[in-house]
């Protein structure tokens, strides 16, 4: 067992330290922060705890890694650009090895995204891992909820689905050969969030969000902010060559109601499809338009789904919500 | 049982709205704060844990005080003045009246700090609060830990020890009168954040932090981020009237490694005497000195103590060290 201090030292601390952007680093009452004149700072905050976000033997590099990644997703769904974060963090016991592996898969991702550990917290508890992420954006061009407009496109980054196979394998709904059953395991436990592709996407598209609860949960936030309806064609949601393989129906599941995908759901006027082709392009990811945006005329905003043939269809599927008895 | 987005939108989000400051408030993806030119911005973030922080039975309005709180007192031994903050929840359940409570303790403290909530995420789980808060200073006026020089006073506000004398009234150590258990209790419950204080020093005070781990170990991590000694009257180490009637002894486990006192713990030259009380009488805290800072010679940073009549004393207590077996 380490003291407090010594593993804070040790394993996070000392990959901290004052620069420019953060002149005081870790160590004292409060991280100091700089942000540039001009700039919002975009916050986001996610807890990720046991049973509920991942498995007790989760390997800790891949929960490092993926404790940041969901943090630097929603500064990606902002548009905004990562600059420095905090974590807190409960232990049962401080394991050396599982510290270590955690604190590397998490230090891999910041590097790559040049986001710096300002400050932290850490007791004994039950495994809990917060992690508060801090991004700049100019205001005009942040990537609200709230700006999607009747006639936009709307537009999926990546693929869907295959975080949600994955957990179908490690459940036994379904058997996949091995390569397959990999590529999903490694969608579940390390996505990739797309920070690049926020960027690129800064006075081109209007609204955008992440998908973290499943497209048909997560599309509704930005039809209820935004007050639009949305028609979606189910068979042009992207989908991996892997998640193809499995059924019709499962792969709907999956797409549609399964969460853990971290990638971006965006809208855009059509004006900006040649813009957000190129920007896919210059940043490496796949974007996929699926529907189209229209104006709310009564009732509440919902989502009308139809098949390739556009043909209607129901769907009963929801996104998670934490506290059904789900 | 509520779902979560109508248990975030009944308790929490609605007390969160666009402002100048925060022009997005919560339900984006991210939240966006607009920093004042010229001030850097102050974070802090600290995790509570049933059991480790607070008792299974703790009322949960002094709980909701006590999680900003104690994030506030951080903003406070900076000098920052507050502005927003985070909360990530993680319950067993969504019980209405406990999360009712909750936020009403939460909201009191957050009002009369004009601290706005801004962001946050929920989700089941065992009882963790992690609050992540947010404060402007400007650069030059930061009461950083590592400013203390040779020949500052050692200063104190408040009382300290009444939060421990709480615990050990709890726990049986010793029994006292109702009032002073109301005291104790109230004062482990519901500490009060010298932010004002802390603003008031800004110009005055050199290094300062707030004594959450107790005197002897929390004045340490100013003399080593400073690199100085420090020499303590634990005499004049100031107790309130109930405190005095406990033994000595108790007195002493109280104030110097009590902890839960998040009073504040600076230092000032000498020059600044008459400020500092100044400081003190305008925001209505005292402030009492109690020691001074000597220069490092050799070794490590110390404290050595005396009591009043100058005679030096062994200390071997500590301050809590979360990964300890204590």
């Amino acid at each position: 067992m380490l003291s407090e201090f010594s593993l804070i030292d040790r394993f996070f601390a000392r990959r901290a330290r004052a620069t420019p952007r953060a002149p005081l680093g870790i160590g004292d009452d409060c991280a100091l922060l700089l942000p540039r004149a001009g700039e919002m700072l975009a916050i986001s905050t996610d807890m990720l705890v046991e049973g509920r976000h991942f498995l007790p033997d989760v390997d800790p590099h891949a929960l490092g890694h993926k404790a940041l990644a969901v943090n630097l997703s929603d500064l990606a769904a902002m548009g905004a650009k990562p600059q420095a974060f905090t974590l807190a963090l409960a232990l049962p016991e401080a394991r050396e090895s599982w510290l270590s592996a955690f604190s590397e898969g998490m230090f891999e991702l910041a590097e790559r995204f040049d986001c710096e550990l300002v400050g932290g917290d850490t007791t004994s508890g039950p495994l809990n891992i917060c992690i508060t992420v801090f991004g700049e954006v100019p205001h005009q061009h942040a990537l609200r909820r709230d700006a999607a407009q009747p006639g936009d496109d709307i537009w999926i980054s990546g693929t869907l689905g295959d975080a949600r196979a994955g957990l179908g394998v490690s459940r036994g709904e379904w058997s996949v050969e091995n390569d397959d059953a990999a590529a999903f395991r490694r969608a579940l436990e390390r996505p990739e969030p797309r920070v690049a592709l926020g960027l690129a996407l800064r006075g081109h598209a209007r609204a955008a969000l992440d998908i973290s609860d499943g497209l048909a949960g997560d599309l509704l936030h930005i039809l209820e902010r935004s007050r639009v309806n949305a028609s979606v064609d189910i068979d042009a949601v992207p989908r991996s060559a892997a998640l193809r393989r499995l059924t019709a129906d499962a792969q709907r599941r999956c797409t549609l109601a399964g969460g853990d995908d971290y990638e971006l759901c965006f809208t855009a006027p059509r004006s900006a499809r040649t813009a957000i082709e190129a920007a896919g392009k210059t940043v490496d990811v796949p974007v996929t338009r699926i529907g189209t945006i229209s104006a709310l005329r009564t009732g509440e905003p919902a989502i009308t789904w139809h098949d390739a043939a556009g043909t209607p269809l129901t769907l009963t599927l929801q996104g998670f919500d934490h506290f059904h008895a789900d």
